[in-house]
């Protein structure tokens, strides 16, 4: 699943995100045929957000759609989803959250499964690599 | 509590969103000094977005804060939170979260309380009939 077109998304978000000086997490919201739907990066820092986390920015970015859109969706995130994102994603009964790492951050992933979500994480280098590089050089935004 | 200022601002919120043809719910993020942190409303239909419900535009439209500022806070809103909303109070752990009205919808308030937030429930009589004649009026956009 590392090689799936909404993970490798989320990731260029990421890297995208941490480039612009911000938070490196990416997150992209794709369709049951495949299609991503709308993908972004947290904007805590380039817009002073209090919102636009990777998820709330791919749902965002996806634009205002019809509930069927949702239906059968997965959300590619590249670290585990906070309260809110976890919140958001069972809002819009996606069927899959799909989890670049874990391993700096443990988010809302029970909840998750408690509400019927699957829960995918792929443990991936490139994403652990990317918090724990932006929590050393920048802890005072994390 | 029908007359906090913090009341008050959310359902003058939920009164312009509906006044510009979106949907009439409306939030203010509230410091523990009764200091109105931000406030905002439902950006729907306005701004074809799928993330700015009424608390996430309070809290979008209150910048990003410290920590501390969010400490005892209280989070009113005109209609009981989607999960999307009732995370993000969750993430930015405010203390409390006052609800104008829930015969339209029920959102998350037992995982509010599961998770230590106070939930008042005011059962306020304009934010039900805001809600009432907008259901009523654009069923397709509820």
């Amino acid at each position: 699943m590392d090689t799936d077109a909404g993970f490798i998304a989320a990731v260029e978000e990421a890297r995208n995100g941490g480039a612009e000086g911000g938070v490196p997490i990416g997150a992209a919201l794709v369709g049951k045929d495949g299609t991503i739907l709308g993908r972004g990066h947290n904007m805590r820092v380039q817009k002073g957000s209090a919102t636009l986390h990777g998820e709330i920015s791919a749902l965002e970015n996806s634009g205002r759609l019809p509930a069927s859109a949702y239906e059968g969706a997965t959300m590619y995130t590249t670290l585990s989803p906070c309260d809110m994102c976890t919140g958001a994603c069972i809002l819009y009964k996606v069927k899959r959250v799909v989890i670049g790492e874990n391993r700096n951050f443990v988010g809302g992933e029970e909840y998750l499964k408690s509400r019927g979500v699957e829960v995918v994480v792929l443990d991936n280098e490139e994403c652990k690599q990317l918090m724990e590089k932006f929590i050393k050089e920048k802890p005072e935004l994390w």
